[in-house]
């Protein structure tokens, strides 16, 4: 068990790393959880015009000036999956695979679910279907399983099942497939939803159907609702306050997931206002 | 008369550049009102280490990105002193000086007052009070008039009030006069209120008082209330909802003057939203 954070920060685009930086500054220990290549929307972008003080910036060199900024403040990257997010009273327990991390407060800065859930995939969370390889692939030992991917960092976790699998069928939600050993079989067909046999499941397709055990749904960022549950949302996005407050004490959203617009800048900026919040939230706990 | 504009923007700190890259962006025609200096507060900024990008920068070279960014864009600074924001309906009568100017919404990004009214100060404005040497000089001629000062800006006001008035007794509420013409008084005594008299007003220090003709009070941002009649404010902040819109339609704020933390990353989020909100308002009108 690691020790246990004053704030979890989970997301590493603009908003995570403005908490990030902010919190650290106010002498909060940090676990900021995300990718180490920080975000990959923001890596795409083409030119960035409006964050103040980079005019017309690429998003490359944008990450880069990030990149810049935390390793200067000694801030670095977990490279764990959060797949959900308990609130324990006192503390928050946070689900990372099979391990579970502890922190007083939790930041939520994952960005926002492209997209509807697939028909099928709310209902049978649990039950079929997993947002986690890693946690569940021991459930399927010998078994069949899919995933459905929705970028090419899900294929790693393709090929991991494929060494513990009898067969991993991989839907792409996306162009290139970039590496996939050939253990695992591509299906190029846009996937319509998921069922739930007397003994199986079952991926639909537009062209047809697929019966497996265990049904992977892998996306960058998993739906704020199904992250923690209990906490209020307004469609895809966690339901704040001014002050990055979400409806749990303890929890705060900034970035594209407490709304529109979902640009750079405003993501920064409600890092920043969530962290100050989160230390507030801390300081008024130890009274 | 100017021309209309689309959004007038009040402020020249981080939110107030924000919303004017935004709007311009948005090809909307803006006027950006402020200090060709842009903020004095932020350029004596010692040491800024959570603007995200910019690791430990000086407050004048974060000032001089944000500089080159509006420079690169061709966005230029009006140096008007707005004293009065006007609700007509369908747009709004900015007052500066005896000029008035005219725009479909306004985003006040100004600052915030800092410390409270002097006694007397909300009272007697408009009756004996001015916050606008420009504008009301010439009820003065030949009078006497005193300046509250509250930054060394203030002393070209005070020198051109000593051109037109019989006396002009300056109250510098900051250390170091920078250059004032020996036809004004300087008094270095701490104001503490302002009072009518039958004939004259009275201007109330620790150590005595002054009689005179007219108050100016000149402060680098008034209070929101006061600049916008009928716009709801809590304490010296103007309430604002999530997409930075103000009670009355068409007005949005951003940065210190809609509320704390007080950072210039948040700022610049805010003023990005605020600019976004007032595009989508100006697209509603005309339909």
């Amino acid at each position: 068990m690691m020790e246990r954070v004053d704030i979890a920060i989970i997301g590493t685009g603009p908003a995570g790393l403005s908490a990030a930086i902010t919190a650290v500054i106010r002498n909060k220990k940090i676990l900021l959880l995300g990718d180490r290549d920080l975000s990959e929307k923001l890596k795409k972008a083409h030119e960035i015009q409006n964050y103040l003080g980079f005019p017309a910036i690429s998003g490359e060199d944008l990450a880069a000036a990030f990149q810049d900024h935390i390793d200067r403040m000694g801030i670095t990257i977990t490279e764990k999956r959060i797949t959900a997010i308990y609130a324990m009273g006192k503390y928050f327990a946070l689900q990372a695979g099979e391990e579970m991390l502890e922190a007083s407060a939790v930041i939520l800065a994952t960005g926002v679910v492209q997209g509807k859930p697939l028909p099928g995939e709310n209902e049978y969370l649990g039950r079929g279907v997993s947002y986690c390889a890693t946690c569940d692939a021991p459930l399927y030992r010998g078994k069949r399983t899919a995933v459905v991917g929705y970028s090419p960092k899900e294929e790693r976790e393709a090929a991991f099942l494929s060494e513990v699998c009898s067969e991993v069928l991989y839907f792409p939600m996306y162009k290139d497939i970039l590496s996939l050993p050939d253990s695992v079989r591509v299906i190029r067909e846009k996937v319509t939803g998921v069922e739930k046999l007397p003994e199986a499941m079952r991926v639909l397709t537009e062209a047809g159907a697929y019966e497996t055990d265990g049904v992977f749904v892998l996306r960058e960022a998993i739906a704020p609702g199904q992250l923690v549950p209990g906490l209020q949302t307004e469609g895809a996005h966690v339901t704040v306050d001014l002050n990055m407050a979400a409806s749990l004490p303890g929890v705060f959203a900034c970035g594209d997931i407490a709304g529109m617009p979902y640009q750079y800048i405003k993501a920064a900026g409600q890092g920043n206002i969530a962290a100050l919040s989160a230390v507030n939230y801390l300081d008024k706990q130890r009274v």
